[in-house]
């Protein structure tokens, strides 16, 4: 556990003078005040994470981490286990909703196996994906541990290496994942950390019907019970309740911020595995930040107990990073803004009067 | 008038035939049923627009009007009158938020003055903006129609022009506006259009104080009160409580709607120029895409009428085709999703389970 230890000291909060700086200058440019909202809110966050009012953001990364659950048993799922590593197959191909909108948003996919139910051994030795198998899915959390405490820092850790690998050639990160079942352990962490009742952070995933979502419920309830999860201690959580691929984009998180790069946050899953990361270091927080509010009912739950306001709100409920995806050019518009609107001065146009 | 009557005879709707096709191949997409909720409902109008299942978005235009109002005599804006013209400087120099957003989603900045109080000649004989000028700015609305019936025609000529000289080059459009005091006349048109109260669509502008606000109010009653406009007659309500680059702007849209180019609507100036189009040619509302919510309380009302959902909701105020810049690279998001995901059967992924 030495890397996590190492990451969770090297993380610094966001920087507060930078911060300042940009908020001086965005209060000066050719606009009534503040008039762009919202955008410059996001401009001042990427000035205090990248210490810089010339933020750069042309290079985006989407990792995309999938894993299987044993909770699928319980009959969680609308979809068979089996689509996982079809999925993962789709990614490689270039053919789901991520790639495209990867394409569209100028960005790089890296898609990591964490631990798929499923051979991808032939999708790793042609490099289309990398390979950081924990075991062919997590046990059943609703009758015990999902992992062990070690292969909860190991997905953390892979995480952590992989953003520090990537962040040489990374401006901007987002998480993604795929996962049946996925929703359930998410809400488990939801729950556990932000103690929100089960009933407001279980929804219906890919679309459940009513049984299933009385089955998705009984399953989180019980793998709170069975497993006890320390709310307080996000190791405990993972490794009690979590997922591999849960575990691994935590730790892509916290690698991100140790290596100060913004990093979108997807849906709900990355929710979870915000959650996570914010409560091993807090300062993580200040480097996140959140693409879209998911359909998801927990997601909201997750959001507010990190802090942060979703940029778009399109009712997205895919997940693999597509939201993360979509919020890249904005993030990028916030940034032109910063550098590249003039100030009244700069521009000699006249000051607004007192407003009487 | 014979080019306004030629572009509304022209004018089809949406093609249901072209959006049920698309509604089809996107329910077979490798992810849960339209689990990209809103922009798979985007996709479906694009389809609908441009009769194709892949909609070109490269080639973006931002057509950015500018023009003076009269009704500044009544205190109702913040900024001194000379703004205008020197904002029209700021965007010909690249230097405003427009040109920056305009630059990060790839789109080209059009500018035109439709009548702005000053000279500009000198931008105009350098290219850097184009000239349609009606005059020195409108007359004041509270106390007459802001122009004749052949002027507001002719603004609407002008747009209408622009679009088919501009829609040789151009996928997508965008609207964009300046002019000091210019949500006066849009609170007066959209109250007039869609029957809305004064007080619901009158707002703080540019950020008015309160006693600015009260002149505002009694401005935009006593515009109404004069001149009667007959909401049913969008070339009526241009004439009598419009603006000319509002015309120009509704104009706009009408082209882009007979050449069947989306056109992206920017904030509150945007929809009381919608609301013109569409009176004028209730098909042209098929072309429109609602870019984002402003700030203005107005805008609400607008986009109710024109039964638009807005993509982004960002707190912006700020005009210039802003919000619509920004949502560029959604639209062109929602047509790569539709062109580029695999289907089930393409890709080999197993479907979902009866979700019992």
């Amino acid at each position: 556990m030495k890397l996590l230890a190492a990451t969770l000291r090297r993380i610094a909060p966001a920087d507060e003078r930078w911060r300042r700086r940009a908020r001086a200058r965005l209060e000066q440019l050719t606009m009534p005040r503040w008039a762009l909202g919202r955008l410059l809110d996001l401009a001042v966050d990427l000035a205090g994470m990248t210490r810089s009012l010339r933020p750069p953001t042309r290079r985006r990364t989407v990792v995309v981490m999938a894993a299987d659950h044993g909770v699928v048993a319980q009959g969680v799922s609308l979809y068979p286990q089996e689509v996982t590593p079809q999925m993962v197959r789709n990614f490689a191909a270039g053919g789901a909703g991520i790639n495209a909108l990867a394409r569209a948003a100028g960005a790089r996919v890296v898609v990591v196996d964490m631990g798929v139910r499923g051979d991808l051994g032939d999708l790793v030795r042609r490099r289309r994906i990398l390979s950081r198998r924990r075991g062919p899915g997590t046990a059943d959390i609703a009758r015990g541990p999902a992992m062990s405490r070690a292969a909860a820092a190991g997905c953390l850790e892979a995480g952590i290496a992989l953003a520090g690998r990537l962040a040489g050639r990374t401006d901007l990160f987002a998480t993604g994942e795929m996962g049946i079942g996925n929703t359930t352990p998410s809400a488990a962490i939801v729950a556990a950390v932000t103690g929100a009742p089960v009933a407001r952070v279980t929804g219906r995933g890919t679309g459940v019907g009513a049984a299933a979502l009385r089955r998705k419920l009984a399953a989180v309830r019980r793998a709170l019970r069975v497993n006890r999860p320390d709310g307080a201690d996000g190791l405990d959580v993972l490794a009690k309740v979590g997922g591999f691929e849960i575990g691994g984009l935590a730790g892509l998180i916290l690698g991100a911020a140790a290596h100060r790069r913004p990093v979108l946050l997807d849906g709900f899953i990355a929710g979870a595995a915000a959650l996570i990361a914010a409560r091993l270091s807090p300062a993580a927080a200040g480097y996140m930040i959140a693409a879209h509010r998911s359909a998801e009912p927990g997601h909201a739950a997750a959001l507010a107990h990190l802090g942060l306001d979703p940029l778009l709100d399109l009712g997205l409920r895919l997940g693999e990073g597509t939201g993360a995806a979509l919020a890249f050019p904005l993030v990028a518009a916030a940034a032109r803004v910063m550098a590249e609107v003039r100030t009244f001065e700069e521009a000699a146009v006249s000051r607004a009067g007192k407003g009487s």
